[in-house]
């Protein structure tokens, strides 16, 4: 360990093969730089993305691995070069944890589509030290990725707007999501419920569609205009009527995706940020050509986005519907989250400090 | 038929399974209307639909059929509504004949994605008559798909840019080809040639993807900056550089889905106008990620368009890459299209009055 770094306590999975028993073990940071900042995590937010991971959804992962990408924390080190966050800051941290800082995205608020974009855990830093994430007692950030929070809106309701919220923000205000323009949010699970939440806070309407009947009293109270259940037909009265859908739930096996891009206005865009493994069902070039509609993918959001974001939740008092655990039953909130039991959002709180 | 309609003559496909014989056959218009142009056809380009829709690529076909949607001619007879156009003057039908002329689409210039678009051919009116093409003596259309001619532009020239140059335009127009833009254009027959002629008119920066080195001279001559030969690997040197692509060549087999996705810069938008009967190969959400890039579709484009696209071909002297031949010779030219053989696109000349 370099004297640049410091030694960080994490729960980690140790064995690949199995996923959801945790280990806490202790790990060196990054190297510090000074424009970093580090963060002593108060809360940490359980994302699809750790589940798919620690699973092997998206390929062999090297152990012991720590996930965790949806961070709230103070600011407890700041680097000479910071600008805009001060120790003892409340800040946070998302599902990306470095960039190249000079290509045209970086310098375009598109940092997030940096083409050397390093993923908060599971991946390295240039100086070869392996990223690890938020299940942890601390972590060092380059100061684009550390977001401050501002004081109308708690920790614990900040930490999973930073992945799962940010990760639905970004494509509605790309997209132009706000007054006068309908919003489909397929899948309501944890991204799903920030779609509706967000589209909402926007100004648009909001047409929630999902399978579950159970969740209908939930999305109703979470602001959706339109409850859609998808049997089969469903799509038959929404023909050419919605801007953009924001589609949440895995889009492989049984995905109706030609249903979903007949339902878009001209132009309109379907943006897939449920990440299937699989390919997604056959597409034909048919489904887009009368209604000139495109499908694309979105990659979290920039920094000026997640501030952006953060100001709404304070204005319009958005809270997310989160459970609150503390870390040490993390397996049962990634249990959770394999087996569709969240509601929407778990929550893990510090207890190893 | 009734006294509203008339008698037109054309080069039919009378037996299905003979896809590429003609026979010269009577069949009657449609039923007149005060805001439709009678149109007395002196060209009409050839196609790959009419050759798609001939061969049944698309589903079985109705015979006796007419094919045919890149027409010129003249204004023979003007109905008392009609505005902007009188007897005598060129005009030219594209690959639309109708639609319902009152939705929001058709009230704002995308009549080309009105739920109720009616096909040039292969088609019905509401009143029940088949629609039949341009490889004959004339065509009733409504205003709103008869397009006057400018002097700039010889019919010959005109004709098979209201299908094939207007679905490479409009695309183009609506996703900001201009300085500045680098526009990709794959597969360089009929469609593609205009792709690179209208992509270099507006002023951006074309890269041409072919593989045939036979074309590149071709192509050059069209005015493409860069010329890819589509080998293996070809992708590795523009990651992330395009802003549009414009794909003409069927997208089905052996298409390089991702390696096009990854050329594209972030939110840039691939573009399929080549229709392929099949899916199109398999898509993994993972592809447009990266990039947060888009797939789409486009139909034809809007009568205000091919305006646009006909001014600016009178402006800048574009000339389409066509071979004429009499209407007669209707056979070597479909099945010229079919094998490939086009440079860049046949224009059959009047020879039936």
């Amino acid at each position: 360990m370099s004297p640049a770094q410091k030694t960080f306590r994490g729960y980690a999975v140790t064995d690949a093969k199995k996923w959801s028993d945790f280990t806490v073990v202790e790990y060196p940071s990054k190297n510090w730089e000074e424009t970093d900042v580090e963060v002593a995590i108060t809360h940490c937010g359980v994302c699809g993305s750790d589940v798919h991971t620690l699973s092997s959804g998206w390929g062999q992962i090297e152990t012991p691995i720590v996930v965790g990408h949806e961070i709230a924390g103070t600011a407890v080190r700041v680097g000479s070069k910071v600008k805009g966050i001060k120790p003892g800051d409340r800040v946070g941290v998302g599902a990306q944890i470095g960039s190249c800082y000079s290509c045209n995205r970086c310098k375009s608020d598109n940092e997030n589509y940096c083409a050397k974009m390093i993923d908060t855990y599971a991946a390295k830093y240039p100086d070869g030290v392996r990223t690890q994430g938020g299940y942890s007692t601390g972590i060092i950030a380059n100061e684009l990725f550390v977001f401050p929070l501002p004081d109308g809106v708690e920790s614990k309701d900040a930490c999973s707007m930073l992945c799962g919220g940010l990760t639905v923000f970004s494509p509605l205000v790309r997209n132009g999501a706000g007054p006068g323009k309908k919003v489909g949010v397929v899948g309501i699970g944890g991204l799903g419920h920030y779609a509706v939440l967000f589209a909402k806070a926007l100004g648009a309407e909001v047409y929630a569609f999902s399978h579950s009947k159970s969740k209908e009293a939930d999305v109703k109270k979470m602001g959706a205009d339109h409850i859609v259940n998808t049997d089969p037909g469903f799509e038959k009265k929404l023909q050419g009527e919605l801007d953009i859908i924001i589609s949440t739930r895995d889009a492989s096996e049984n995905y109706p995706l030609s249903e979903y891009l007949h339902m878009l206005d001209v132009h309109g865009k379907l943006i897939i940020v449920g990440i299937p493994n699989e390919p997604l069902p056959p597409l034909k070039a048919f489904d887009m050509i009368p209604n000139g509609s495109f499908i694309g993918g979105s990659h979290i959001g920039s920094k000026k986005e997640a501030i952006q974001m953060l100001e709404l939740a304070a204005k319009k008092g958005i809270k997310p519907w989160i459970e609150e655990l503390p870390m040490k039953d993390v397996k049962k909130a990634v249990e959770g989250v394999h087996n569709g039991k969240a509601h929407y959002r778990y929550v893990l709180t510090q207890d190893l400090v």
